[in-house]
């Protein structure tokens, strides 16, 4: 076992408790969706917490807010800066607006127009930079450095996975008990927080982690119990393709977390327009994840009740119906 | 004033509010959902009854469900006929097999696939015609002669109405009290029964209909205070092609509706994205009628507090998907 797993349990239920208390009278609370047809095809009792509907088009508004919230004044008047391949940056840039604390973002170039323009449009430095060479993280440090600024990481910090537990808080509280729960996972800031809250919650309620087959680090580091990571991975789920777990998720992620999965782009994007299809949401692919492991029948779940976390909605409608007509 | 207009008011709140008491515990409460974005655009405060997520996918169930469960015995064993476009098929084929009623459905032979599908996924009997040469309604009624069934209409009918009404009702309840009220208009079933709840829950508010302006027969009509036909129009909003106001709808929407506009199809097609790329949600066609008055600020709505119904999700994906690349 590596230090990463050995690591202290820095989340517990209280600091999801607390962050819910922060972020409550400004994030949505989102409404859980149910699906007979869905119900009818999985033989379970599916609940669907529609984190699409939050803020900004995805759960990460809950951990951004949540992490600016608790900055010192001299933090906040200075500002923040965070590197991510898009939900991310438009969280912390709707947060620092919505708290008056400036935001820099370094984001890939190539980041989806969709998620270009909404974090500029909520009022944020763009700084960008080449996926394919860059470190987004060495880029975004020495910048912080530079400026003064807080980093506000996408998912390795207590108080991000603490603000994204209060997902799974609120699914439990307006579905009651589980007996499952699928969340999508990049680098388990969602995963983590989730399981902190569900085994508080419904102790018996098994967390599964699904990740894009293509950048499957998470579930090659929960089987070995060693971190482990990938570069850039190949997969239409962008927002999963997060190099490695962290020094706060991975601890969490082995003592909370049941199992993991993975699912191939090509179910990713079948269960991604099903769920537009049948369900009437729009869901992005890394949005998707949890329910593909569901529809595609990776978890077995007859006579279950289930709950999935639909973790984002910022998709590319042009991107989307190429992939549509072309499939 | 003719026959029609001068007719009476066959629909009252107590027939909306004993509807909902028997749809209640089978048709599905939807949520409203709001959305900044759109508020900042509007300057108004906005509140989506999302219908799209209402059973069989849209608001129709309603209707169909409260008229079925108020057959005879005998009527309920013989089974119901209706004629439709789309989504009144899937609600009746629903409610017929959830209440043992056997239903057969006469649809135009061009309705989109997804609908087509879906209505014999409910276990209804399709009959198809050709939409350009054939009434609908007549030969639903020989249908109904020869086989001893019941005539579910799309909207003509006072237990349609009241059922749709209950949308309306719901909106309110969640939402508290509204300035105006925007709603699809086709055969009015919709408008009037949203218009009847309305005007009892908050006499104040404004209620406006809004059609597409190639099936413009109901402002014509509005406006003119006798019924205005229209025959099989060329719109995108197919659930909007009626040809005319009905004998029901029409004393209604004179009584209780405070306006109506029109869209054309390009606006509607770019506020159907809009809602799809902001909002998350998958609406159709007819179902952004009333958002796209909003969004292409056919009314004056600043610092108002505004309800919109959404009233339906079901479209064929690669049908948007070609629009889409296309635009």
């Amino acid at each position: 076992m590596n230090v990463a797993a050995a690591g202290p349990l820095l989340v517990s239920f209280d600091d999801i408790a607390a962050a819910h208390e922060r972020i409550r009278p400004h994030a949505r609370r989102t409404p859980v969706l149910t699906s007979a047809t869905i119900d009818a095809f999985t033989g379970a009792r599916v609940h669907f917490k529609c984190e699409n509907f939050q803020r900004m088009g995805a759960f990460k508004f809950r951990g951004a807010f949540n992490a600016l919230a608790q900055l010192t004044p001299a933090e906040r008047k200075r500002g923040v800066i965070a590197f991510s391949s898009g939900n991310h940056a438009q969280a912390v840039a709707l947060a620092g607006r919505m708290l008056g604390v400036p935001a820099t973002i370094v984001m890939p170039a190539d980041a989806p127009r969709v998620k270009l323009e909404a974090t500029r449009g909520y009022g944020a430095e763009i700084v960008t930079y080449d996926a394919a060479s860059a470190s987004r993280e060495e880029l975004a440090r020495r910048l912080a450095t530079e400026r003064g600024l807080t980093v506000i990481p996408p998912y390795d910090h207590p108080h991000i996975v603490a603000g994204q537990g209060t997902a799974a808080k609120e699914l439990f509280e307006d579905a009651g008990p589980l007996d499952m729960l699928l969340v999508p996972c990049g680098g388990a800031g969602l995963l983590s927080g989730c399981a902190v809250a569900a085994k508080h919650l419904a102790p018996v309620c098994r967390v599964i982690g699904v990740e894009p087959a293509a950048g499957d680090d998470a579930n090659r580091s929960f089987r070995t119990r060693t971190l482990q990571t990938v570069h850039n991975p190949d997969t239409i789920a962008d927002g999963a393709r997060t190099p490695s777990l962290g020094r706060v998720t991975f601890p969490l992620v082995l003592r909370y977390v049941d199992d993991m999965t993975t699912v191939e782009d090509h179910e990713l994007l079948k269960s991604m327009f099903f769920l537009w299809e049948r369900m009437k949401v729009v869901v992005e692919p890394t949005g998707a994840l949890g329910a593909c492991a569901l529809l595609e029948k990776k978890v077995d779940v007859a006579g279950l009740r289930v709950g999935v976390v639909l973790s984002g909605g910022n998709v590319d409608l042009a991107w989307a119906a190429a992939k549509m007509l072309g499939r």
